[in-house]
């Protein structure tokens, strides 16, 4: 094994979100699932986009929400994922390298538009994502760098990889290039729906250790072993995993390896105005933690304060330097 | 005179904002006169983007986050400006119709891109504009609907609409209109350095009554005489224009009508965030106390009560209900 060019290494959707508040009712007229993300084809993005009030663009992406903490972090981070070759697609691209992020897609010159998610923001901070795929879709296996894979210490993907039809593909063989070359792997189940979706696809990737290290929430984690029981879903995920955190929100999270159990709190935060992006940052800390060799509760502490810090703002990426702010509460790195 | 459709129409700059955080070393180093806006070309607007940090892209230009404002406060409201048909024109479209604004000016389906201003936010709120024009250069006379100009109570002008080629016989037509009409023109001088480049027909304009009522920042006034002398600087504005309003930050405003003065205080802030339209809105809650037939006082309330709430959260447009922000602060309406 060389030594890394990169601390951490994310593949996912590449997309642009478009947040704007609503109240409930708009959800419901809309037929939207509060908390969740909907996959929408053109015609509804237009619908919906149509009937939201003014927006906020900002970069999103899951992984690449990710990823962004983790360069904050101050680690070294290359991210993979398609964009379109038109204006948004030139926003995600300024706003991830502007994160110190190493990001060498090559960029469709045609097809569909770069992906879009249309993100309502209820009063309460809780985000509802309708997502328009466009671009993200051309992700394909020979968009992975074989080089670039084997030079990063962790590879990280996101379940929502699944979704587009040729990124499984990208996702198994960034997967196995890494394995060849004595990396982690690690693996976001994303979404309690994108579970539903690929539930035995994302079980066997965990038991046949395809991905080491599992990152869930808890209607993920219900949903992956089709239980309302957690305890038992999380010693389920204790014996399927290597290594395995679940989030609970302002409960704090859950760190699971070899039977053994870590709970760590989470941070209190003063008002959460856009819960969008605080699993993905959540990662973030988590994964820096690893990379430095911390232990799973300075990790899990790390992921706290960057979900901590992204729920305070809108929009799904930290803006403030989650290294200062790490120093800032002693969690030195 | 008939009965209007809208009580205010704006005509400007249809421009996106690109925002990000910088500290008052970048703008040294990148040669950014603080505070200020600076016009700049295609080549010039991809070298300051990539220089910049992640960013957010949310709606604005001068006029048209006044006219937005507007709506805000629950008036009838038209925008007149040009974008192009790509996305970020597309941004704006929606955000400005999202608004409860009027927006009907033809989309340019060839030509520069929808204009964008990248704005570098310091430390201390301030911003610092660099403004590429695009698609809104393209703004003529023949975008000005005569009905629609006969039709609305109040016609407000940007200085800034003094830099496109054309865009200046837009503005005099409209003005013409207007007063054909018996209908207020209102004019904003938007800039210091806008009106070092336009003075003399800035001055003009007002001397002549082309304009109605004038807003100006104290930079600007200084700018339009020339002096350092506020208080004389702004007995001539009270003798050159029919209704003149001067804002001065955290000191609040003065309005000044046939010789006599009005001082109206600023609203407390907790904290300013992002100064960017600050302007904007406190023309917005002044010309909707104009509306209304409030007292000078009690439209400058408005005025500051708009802008406090703009320059506590990113961007140029407000976040929430001006109507029942005034409502809250006992403004009725």
């Amino acid at each position: 094994m060389t030594a890394a060019t990169y601390d951490v290494l994310g593949i996912g959707n590449a997309i642009v979100d478009i947040l704007a508040k609503a109240d409930d009712d708009f959800l419901v007229r809309h037929g939207m699932t509060k908390g969740a993300m909907a996959l929408i084809d053109e015609e509804r993005a237009t619908a919906v986009y149509k009937s939201m009030g003014p927006a906020t663009e900002i970069s999103g992406g899951s992984a690449a929400n990710t990823i962004a903490g983790v360069a904050s972090f101050g680690a070294r981070a290359a991210f993979v994922g398609k964009v379109r070759d038109d204006q948004l697609g030139h926003v995600f691209a300024h706003d991830i390298k502007a994160a110190k992020v190493a990001f060498d897609t090559p960029v469709a010159e045609s097809g569909a538009a770069t992906a879009r998610s249309y993100i309502l923001v209820s009063p309460d901070g809780e985000r509802t994502m309708n997502t328009y795929l466009g671009a993200a879709q051309d992700l394909s296996s020979d968009d992975i760098d074989e080089a670039q894979i084997a030079a990063s210490s962790i590879v990280y993907l996101e379940g929502y990889l699944w979704d587009p039809a040729d990124a499984k593909e990208a996702f198994l063989k960034a997967s196995k290039i890494a394995h060849n070359h004595k990396r982690t792997v690690a693996l976001t189940l994303s979404d309690a729906f994108c579970v539903g979706r690929y539930r035995d696809e994302f079980l066997n990737l965990i038991q046949t250790r395809t991905v080491d290290l599992v990152f869930a929430n808890e209607a993920e984690l219900k949903s992956l072993y089709q239980t309302e029981d957690f305890d038992a879903a999380l010693s389920q995920l204790g014996r399927d995993a290597t290594l395995a955190v679940v989030t609970r929100s302002e409960k704090g999270c859950m760190v699971t390896e070899k039977g053994g159990v870590t709970a760590v709190a989470a941070f209190p935060v003063k008002q959460v105005v856009d819960t969008t992006g605080a699993g993905d940052l959540f990662a973030a800390g988590f994964l820096f933690g690893v990379v430095r060799g911390f232990t799973h509760e300075q990790s899990g502490r790390l992921g706290a304060l960057a979900a901590a810090e992204v729920i305070q703002h809108i929009g799904a990426r930290p803006q403030t330097s989650l290294k200062a702010l790490a120093e800032l509460h002693g969690l030195s790195v």
